[in-house]
């Protein structure tokens, strides 16, 4: 499953270079062209599908069983004790390219990345009610 | 395998409360009680793992497996078309609470949250030594 006008996909088709770190029958890992901290890596699932919401589950599970010891790898060779691992899906979460990647990001202390963390307080009346309408939406 | 001073694992227990989603033989999903937008949601293991570093591959498969459906849900839920699917993996990577845990976070063009995205220029001339040691720490 491949999408021609796709960035990733000629990537996977070797049209477009990369530096390419692992790669097996299921996914691809290089390192990100605009990376936001060293060693910033993207892991893509060799066929083409948009987003979490839209790939096979049981290959979405395949990809993941890989993910520790590729993000393991990366903070071997960075010397970062810890990583970000995202996933933007869809457009209004920031993903510019649509095709399902993970930003392994790893960091450290004294980096420039930070992820803004303002928590908001749960509505507490509400929120039963907008647990059970997520939990409907949840096929049995 | 629990840890009992461990905030997740207790509410895993019963110990604490939450405002809960989903469950089954794996996975607990829950509202976040320090939303950072409107839907904010915490996917979580039943067994006490730090981090996707040390889970084991099998188990991270399971969980993603449960993922797309529930982000699914999530996006339904909230009228939301996209959605940041997030760990932070150590500390230094802003995790808080150190039972691994998903944030799904869904985004609409209006909400008040950005990761901020100011992309580096990756060094052409170090790449390639930067993706081979990364790829040196992969076992084979």
């Amino acid at each position: 499953l491949s999408d021609p006008s796709c960035l990733f996909c000629k990537i996977i088709a070797h049209q477009i270079p990369c530096h390419q770190i692992y790669e097996d029958d299921t996914l691809l890992a290089f390192l990100d062209i605009g990376p936001l901290v060293p060693g910033h890596t993207l892991v893509i699932p060799k066929s083409h599908y948009p987003n979490m919401m839209l790939i096979p589950p049981d290959l979405l599970a395949e990809i993941n069983r890989r993910l520790p010891q590729l993000i393991s790898a990366v903070l071997a060779a960075t010397g970062a004790a810890a990583a970000h691992v995202l996933a933007n899906n869809g457009p209004d979460a920031q993903q510019s390219v649509l095709h399902l990647h993970y930003h392994i990001l790893p960091r450290k202390p004294a980096d420039s990345f930070h992820i803004p963390w303002l928590p908001g307080t749960l509505d507490r009346a509400a929120a039963p009610q907008l647990a059970a309408r997520i939990a409907q939406n949840i096929p049995k």
